[in-house]
């Protein structure tokens, strides 16, 4: 559960006060405002705030003085024709910002995306909760035999049993001697700032994350992929679901040209025009190394 | 005049539709919204948009549930703890979009602020107005003579009116040929992204800017200071206007910490703790150049 | 002619001077160092310095303690590797900095990729020279007619001669009066920074330009696009020249994947699939724009 | 001890191969190069690559088409000009690799400077080593009892063996059940994405971080002060040190201005005329919050 009863009714009491505003309001994303949804076992995303809709990337576009519509279906038109001709600057005129419970390690690969605003719950200042990522037991992955930086098949049995132990009994461990050394009772007690090293990486951190909507499609295309690792990747799903209510018209634009979209290389394009004239190519004609082809190949015969 | 009467009845339309939302409303912003306030002789700011308060500051340094608000004194001695010690994420959270005309000259300037968005209006796909920026009589100023960066006093009678008159003519001519170039009437019509270039650093242009409280209050330091050239200047103010009703606390500790303030370099602390002493301190005992001097003393005898 | 003798003096005085260094050097990029490529009629692009090379890339990406380098062949598939997959951060341990001599409407293009240090010519401070780019006649282009951002073709007989005219006219006559009004002679002499106003956008400027390899790729991939203004086009291709010459490795896979390659919608790819498999495809069955389509069959049948 | 033989080994080849360049050199700099500076038990700090020194910054400033050197003392009051003027892009003109091991809890707040280039060492894709910082006996410090973000006395006795004990065990148990679960004998083996997340935040990691020398300097401004986490400090300090020999002109000028500077606040600097004049003043007729006073006493009277 990730939220205690005094943070929900923090919640509610936000949800419960509309006010009146003169700025674009975005009906899709009021609905989420302020809302934890929960990811993994005590993670969740919430949105805290958020600046413009579909209308005000054309607004942009168009420097216009007024909204900048002309029709829902002119505007549909113009942000397919931005995102296919990589216009990024009237996406970043769309801002968000979210509240994020996430494990450390995740958090540790989000913040690789550097265009973007975060406060993070200080460790320094504040204690941390006893509260730890462990995975469930179909997300227990081998290491992958064919991807040196991916995962295979869910663990079977005893094996899956005992590593589950580890990771809760390591957790615990750690946790109790993470209090024990910053207790002040009998002793001077550790300063927070080192006690948290004991911590391992799946303890649950938060933040504030505020980004521009160019720079957080960027982030979903590469995290909500079917590469990046599970963990973070149920975060970019729970993002990717808020964004297709906030501005629908991008959102689609976006998935089908990145998302379900796929970059070909000169090579590949040559292929697929022998191809297309009725050419028989095989790898060993194509120009491609094994990899490069088998990737191909999950692209025209997915 | 800045607007025509399309553009202000696009605003007003704008200002009498007020909507409902559950996100936080700064009452103090929502007075200057869509408005525009006049700059120089053809140029304005008005907000598009804002996201945040100055609650929402300290919401985030406290990563807190709900609104992170404790109490408005709370509230204002957070900001200025943040302000003092270089806190900057805080003040991240915390957006504005703003749209501007300027001159290309001013926004040549403006644009090496990097850490913001932007879109600029296309001369390469529209036509630009006829619109030029002439300085009043008393922002006709000379060639400083102490200091090779800056300007000196206005320019005297007749060669102020010299002056006045080839900013005019040479404008208006160019404009002509602009308009002449681009014309297809009996003739191909040069391209409007070639014509362009015959328009000289006064025209007018417009953009959306949007940016995070942080990086603007660091733009104006920067162009709110006595140093900054005086049409970029009168930019910055009106913003400093506006940011002054958006987020009170926030700008009250910008005012006092920044604007205000001065950054003493080693040197001068030791001068400042000798001169405490009752030491006589001179320029040549104090180990500074005479320009550093100058300025120290700019700063302790104003 | 873009350099003074004086210019060519300082440029082989630091061309004569060989020094050891323990650092990575990359031989074909020491042939560039401090030589001006000329670009436009009084442009040019020259290299200041450089960090890194193709094994610096392979270096980075295995956060090794030598060189990092396994063999040639071997870096050259980690390369293809990270492009393919879009791992931007190894590119990004290459830097390199450019000194560029660029009409100001080209520089206006140029400074929206904010992602790099930029040192301009000051004409706050300093008089700029009587430079301005006039185009070649093949370059005189009329407004495209069917695509509104573009340009047709080149202007034909006296409106050639016309434009040309203006265009050196102004030019000149701006530059005069620009000299007038600063001018001290008998006079206060306007400030510099008010002067220079007066000069239209095809004034030549000059800066440093630092950026490290990842996002000067992407600049390339955008200006040395079909689609990017001719007069800022030409810079990225003598750039482009240079960075093959630099991290040859890096450069080819930059062809292959990005420069060569297309980026094809999910409806896009979904057309693909069924015509490989014999179906014939129409615009109207495709799922596609008009706009959409004549694009995509341009990828696949160029 | 930081470095293996094989890597020692590595770093002795490329010290031992000068090559000849035509760039700028920094001899100061050139001492440096590959060399693993120590800090704490396991981590270090090593310069793999450098551009520019203290002329460059010049060059930069005067965008010469040579050294832009004019002299060295002048360059020296240009460089002071340009720190005291809060001039940042000359000082960008400066780059530096690093590549540096550190504990992870020190990776997440070095991080949070997001202007750089990292390439982290992957524990996706590989096995980290068996390294953890145990705290030096002086640095096992109590929390702060006057300053909720800090650290006060070293702990004592009991107390201290009790709290390394646990340092120890715990990092030691986590890390052979790290091992155990990886293993592929016998069992599957958990995908390593999944198995650091046992790891403690005292665990080391590497990377190869790129910045520029300004954003380099606010990096240090911030972490070698004396508020910042010791485990951090000693980081900051060895690349002053480091620093110093690469750009001393530009470092002496940051420790003036910045490091041994301070910002006095509009309040702060109206007490310093007040008293400069004679005035007694006090926290209570000064205008200052508690806290703000006694920073400004430690700031005139320290």
């Amino acid at each position: 559960m990730p939220l205690t009863p005094e943070q929900q009714a923090e919640i509610d009491t936000l949800r419960s006060q509309p006010q009146e505003t003169l700025r674009t309001v975005a009906p899709g994303m009021e609905r989420h405002l302020y809302t934890a949804h929960p990811v993994l076992d005590h993670g969740f995303v919430r949105v805290v705030d958020y600046m413009g809709d579909d209308a005000a990337i054309c607004q942009a576009a168009r420097v216009s003085y007024g909204k900048g519509t002309k029709s829902v279906s002119n505007d549909e038109g113009l942000i397919r024709y931005l995102m296919r001709h990589w216009h990024s600057t009237p996406f970043e005129m769309c801002e968000v910002k979210l509240h994020v419970k996430l494990p450390v390690f995740v958090a540790r690969q989000w913040i690789r995306h550097r265009t973007a605003n975060v406060n993070e719950y200080s460790a320094r200042y504040s204690i941390l909760d006893r509260e730890f990522y462990i995975p469930a037991p179909d997300a227990l992955a081998a290491q992958s035999t064919t991807n040196n930086q991916g995962r295979g098949e869910a663990l079977q049995g005893d094996e899956a049993q005992r590593v589950l132990r580890i990771l809760q009994d390591d957790a615990m461990r750690c946790y109790d001697h993470y209090e024990q050394m910053i207790s002040e009772d009998g002793q001077q007690g550790l300063a927070r700032e080192l006690a948290r090293m004991n911590l391992p990486a799946n303890v649950y951190t938060q933040w504030y994350w505020k980004v521009d909507l160019h720079n957080l499609l960027h982030f979903l295309r590469l995290r909500a992929d079917a590469h990046a690792q599970y963990e973070i990747r149920v975060y970019a799903d729970a993002i990717c679901a808020i964004v297709a209510d906030w501005v629908p018209a991008a959102y689609k634009a976006f998935e089908d040209y990145r998302m379900g979209g796929a970059t070909l290389s000169s090579s590949a394009l040559d292929c697929v025009r022998r191809m297309l004239k009725g050419e028989e190519v095989t790898q060993e004609s194509s120009g491609m190394s094994k990899g490069e082809w088998r990737e191909f190949m999950g692209v025209i015969e997915p």
